[in-house]
């Protein structure tokens, strides 16, 4: 069942590409939209985004069917706390945080009785970010994990994937545990490694940037993301991460003792290939 | 002053773009083609890529101006053996081979006294490989890197500079030792990074891949290269490829350091994102 009253927590570029893309593929939704600064409402409002633009969290979540933190992870759990007491028992919240385990604990305890909850990842982006980025089809063949942890949650996750599946996403069920194995190695560790890329290279030589084709281009592309955001996602998921990054540089080395064996060398290029492909040959 | 005759030897990716390129933006240019199997004529000839297209190196290379060696690396010095006693001193001989020093030095020593001779490498590629990926826009926009190894090499880079211009690239101008350390950065260095990065992701999760957002693709794309092809580009340019990777494998273990500061993450992360950014700034 989809939702009827819709509302966004935090207008942002996920926040504003949910509103466009439910606008456009959920006839007659009624958006509501939650921004904590005045001047982010002009801009919602000069875009058509919402029926309603508030900086009040109560006005907006009141009667919602479906209501969406796309607030940084750091500051859903005193939002939650505030909109609470606001929701109806059968009113269905879900997150779009990058990391999961430790909030989806934290976020459950507290609906606890006061609503339905269930965590959610959609694995879109850009290196862009903010209202200005937002795209109606950002969801479009992106992968939206839903990370229910308990059975009611189990349920309400139905619910979440028919909503993405409006939007063009393509849903699938992780434990919030293994999202966050998952994500630390298919986006955090990505994105550390094409910064540690980047600095290495412009540290070794001062004008090596002025040669780059598309190779290093696209290898490099998620390393324009906002820094604060970025670093605070990867520090919520340290632990997997930390993982992700020993088991990196277990590769490097391997790779250094492979420059001198030249078929295990395109052995392990292969592999690497023939992996890949397969993501090619999905969408 | 452009030519007027150019032999290709080698119709891959490169040779193939090469001959579609010039077609497409000298006009009038006579283009011929050499082939190690027949069964290459074929295509080169449906295509129309070569007003000659032929197996003997010889046939080929006869009165041209411009002589580009696109075959693997480890073919060139044979080759040029070959060709070396049918060209006139006048004519230009140029490699589009991704790895400079050595080769540079061995293909000098051969056309010594016989034609010119100055190393080149288009930074432009794709992880399709072969004349079916050939594409006349290959080069636009490519930075082509011109590696003059003495006097008389510095005064021939001019004509292969003007003729990748003609092309739609840009030129530009590395040692042969410098285009080595750079290229290692920012391509080679890149391609084992992505490689490892997708072994590291299916050894760790099966199904990791079902999760990947845009992110992971455009990271690692060049990973789905040739493993062939780029085994012998790695391992030809193994020493400065070895110091890039401890260079990558010190900024991992820094990375590792830097989860447990906030404020020297978002650092380092901004730094990567500011250099980043001048760079699509460029296109």
């Amino acid at each position: 069942m989809l939702p009827t009253r819709l509302a966004i927590l935090g207008p942002g570029l996920l926040g504003g590409s949910l509103a466009l893309a439910a606008a456009a593929r959920i006839p007659g939704i009624d958006i509501r939209i939650w921004a904590r600064r005045e001047s982010a409402l002009d801009e919602i409002r000069t875009r058509h985004l919402a029926r309603l633009a508030s900086t009040d969290p109560a006005e907006v979540v009141r009667d919602a069917d479906l209501v969406i933190l796309c607030v940084p992870i750091g500051a859903m759990p005193d939002l939650s706390e505030i909109i609470a007491p606001h929701l109806r028992s059968r009113t269905l919240v879900t997150d779009v945080g990058s990391v999961k385990a430790d909030i989806v604990t934290r976020l459950a305890a507290i609906f606890e009785g006061r609503a339905r909850f269930v965590g959610s990842h959609p694995m879109a982006g850009s290196e862009q970010a903010g209202l200005a980025a937002a795209r109606a089809d950002l969801f479009e063949n992106a992968t939206c994990i839903l990370t229910p942890h308990d059975e009611p949650s189990r349920a309400s996750a139905g619910e979440v994937a028919a909503f993405y599946t409006a939007l063009g996403g393509i849903p699938r069920e992780l434990s919030p545990a293994a999202h966050d194995e998952i994500v630390g190695l298919i986006s955090h560790l990505p994105h550390l490694a094409a910064a540690a890329l980047v600095n290495l290279v412009c540290e070794r030589h001062g004008e090596a940037l002025n040669f780059c084709g598309n190779g290093f281009r696209d290898t490099t592309r998620i390393a324009s993301g906002p820094a604060a955001m970025w670093s605070e996602i990867l520090r919520e998921n340290s632990p997997a991460l930390r993982r992700s990054l020993h088991g990196l540089i277990d590769h490097l080395h391997t790779a250094l003792d492979l420059l001198d064996q030249p078929d295990a060398l395109t052995t392990y290029l292969d592999t690497a290939r023939a992996h890949r492909d397969r993501l090619t040959a999905r969408h």
